[in-house]
């Protein structure tokens, strides 16, 4: 049981203590906890003693911190639970809690490479179908690996920050012309941050995933339809993505999901031998989207072909090295229904079957649209495990 | 004229001067200038006194040294120039010239996103005719803008460095296998390093190409044919790619290519108004690929359809910040010949028609195969400038 008030029922109890990055008008940028509706000040804790993770809570991004490896995370958890519940730490700990509305959160980590998959069949089928009508939806290589590709690393920002509308090409009948994207969708995500590096010319195994993937972050990997559809052959996605992709301003450890991990949906054909993970094991995160305030849909990540656990193994399999801080998405999370798909083309089928929102017909996103992407995840012992939210609003370019 | 000797008709004269970093015994890593056959340790220069450039130079990457902007780039060159060519310098500066041979050249600067572009007509039409024969070998989009996709930043590696022949997944006709790589090639290519970041939703322009990019170094963008072959639709190159990246240890400024510009080649249809660079100039820069020491094909990078400044124009035409340390690379080099092809690929048209190298039909690289690209410039004054030199053995997978 804990000290603090409050926290009865809540999302951020001490069974979750999700890490980021905050600072306030008299506090320098450092690593905090999130507990309740307040962000337990760490690296001050650190700095008075409290708790010790090698100087590492006091610097403005969780890098150093994940750098650490899996035996430190745990000791750190483990010590910010016991100042959490041990009444004889309260007198201490309390003037480190800082109500949330009074800091401001920042990116909780620097990404150093990031990689988005495309590990939903329903969403590649969903695609397929919208794209390539009358054609096999799924290609020829989708169930053989988890098919992804490298994003821009140095427009992730953190939920908050506003989206300001792509410019680029786009294809019409009269061909290409250039300006504001007109077709700006979403992708809800979720996505994982490596910790512990791994050697150029190395290959981790699925076995190792809970080695170097220190936690959990929800995604939303904004997409400019028209710019991508123009440009992405023959190499793929590029400035219909690169404009910005916010992720939230918490990361939950993985620590805090021991309750989530479900058997993940079989494969067949059967995998590579360097894709099996025993046990086959996905999360049950249930994330949901608001448009405007409104809930339009709820992607469940449970339904995912490919594993987080797989797509480590895949990404380092040619010897690729990790390095902390490294972010690797899940791909658009949907379902089978189409109340549960993660991106408006599918929502909208293609920009063919409007939605309702806010009493008018909409497909894709016009300038003041805010989209916020939540999740929870089951909890241990009948709790629920909050994953934060990213949010954003888009703004017309200058 | 310089007071070093030995310089006479080197094209690591006075009139080059690149950068890079290096350590010695006795040294920790810091900037370094090439002159000749040595290196001018700037950043004992800039201890000395010597030389000013906010302590910059005395740190184990460019990066800090790149932020400054162009006037603090032009006034480092002038000084270092002074102090090569006025004797009254030598007493003080000689003690910090120290063999090449004595010293380990590192990574240049720490790559913050890395683009692959695919720039070159002759390259994507060579592509086309070998992958799709009997269609049109560009694709609609290719005329339009400059196509590109987000490469691995964290496998970017110096020169010298072995590289690991990457496993992965091939398609044969009894279905994918996982195995070492059997089609490993290499792509001569000539990357761009961006000093001066720009924020997010600002797009620069073409004209801006020189306030943000530092100076030009050599590529080789080491590409499995197979693997990249089997898992690139729809979302791009990947695995196939991601394992390395070589580039040279040093960096030549743009100052020191005043004489390399050159007309590009003339652009029909007529490019979108931000694709505009006037005057549309490219780079007269002549690579050399030599396989196990045999030249094999000297790729001239003067004739790229899409120039550097057209690239940064579209990199960020869609809001993407730039960052220090960004490099984009221009996609393999080729010209229209079949000795002035960037890939093996080319060179053995799709592994069609081999090569001798050593005495021996050869189609893709085995392992203890040494490629070693390298590059010149015109100078001022009938002068040649060195573009250093990009080098990688492969060894074997563990």
């Amino acid at each position: 049981m804990t000290w603090v008030t409050g926290l009865e029922g809540s999302p951020y109890g001490v069974h979750n203590l999700p890490y980021g990055v905050f600072r306030t008008a008299a506090r320098e940028p450092r690593v905090g906890v999130r507990v309740g509706a307040h962000v337990l000040d760490l690296g001050g804790a650190e700095q008075a003693g409290l708790v010790f993770a090698a100087g590492t809570l006091g610097r403005p991004r969780l890098n150093d911190f994940m750098a650490l490896g899996r035996p430190q995370w745990t000791a750190v958890r483990q010590r910010v639970t016991e100042l959490l519940t041990d009444s004889a730490h309260r007198a201490a700990v309390e003037p480190l809690l800082l109500p949330l509305l009074d800091v401001e959160l920042l990116l909780p980590f620097d990404v150093a490479d990031y990689v988005d998959f495309y590990s939903s069949e329903q969403h590649a089928t969903n695609v397929g179908k919208i794209f390539r009508p009358g054609q096999p939806p799924l290609l020829p290589n989708w169930k053989h690996l988890p098919i992804g590709y490298h994003g821009r690393a140095g427009t992730v920002v953190v939920s908050g920050t506003p989206i300001v509308r792509p410019c680029g090409q786009r294809a019409t009948p009269q061909g290409p012309v250039t300006g504001a994207s007109v077709r700006l969708d979403i992708e809800a995500e979720v996505g994982f941050v490596v910790g512990v590096p791994s050697p150029l010319g190395h290959r981790a195994a699925a076995g190792d995933f809970a080695d170097h993937v220190f936690g959990v972050v929800l995604v939303n990997d904004w997409s400019a339809r028209d710019i991508q559809a123009w440009e992405y052959q023959p190499l793929g996605p590029f400035l219909g993505k690169s404009f910005a992709t916010s992720i939230a301003a918490w990361v939950t450890p993985l620590e805090a999901l021991g309750a989530a991990f479900v058997p993940a949906p079989d494969q067949d054909p059967p995998v590579a031998d360097y894709l099996r993970d025993e046990p086959h094991l996905g999360l049950d995160l249930r994330l949901s989207v608001e448009w405007n305030g409104e809930r339009v849909s709820e992607p469940p990540f449970a339904a995912m072909y490919w594993t987080p656990a797989q797509q480590l193994a895949h990404l380092t399999i040619n010897g690729a090295a990790l390095r902390t801080g490294d972010l690797y998405a899940s791909g658009t999370v949907s379902g089978d229904e189409r109340h549960q798909v993660g991106s408006f083309l599918e929502l909208t089928w293609g920009g063919t079957e409007p939605v309702r929102v806010g009493g008018e017909e909409r497909m894709f996103l016009a300038d003041g649209d805010t989209v916020t992407i939540s999740g929870t995840a089951p909890g241990p012992d009948g709790t629920t495990v909050g994953l934060g939210e990213v949010t954003g609003t888009i703004i017309s370019p200058r």
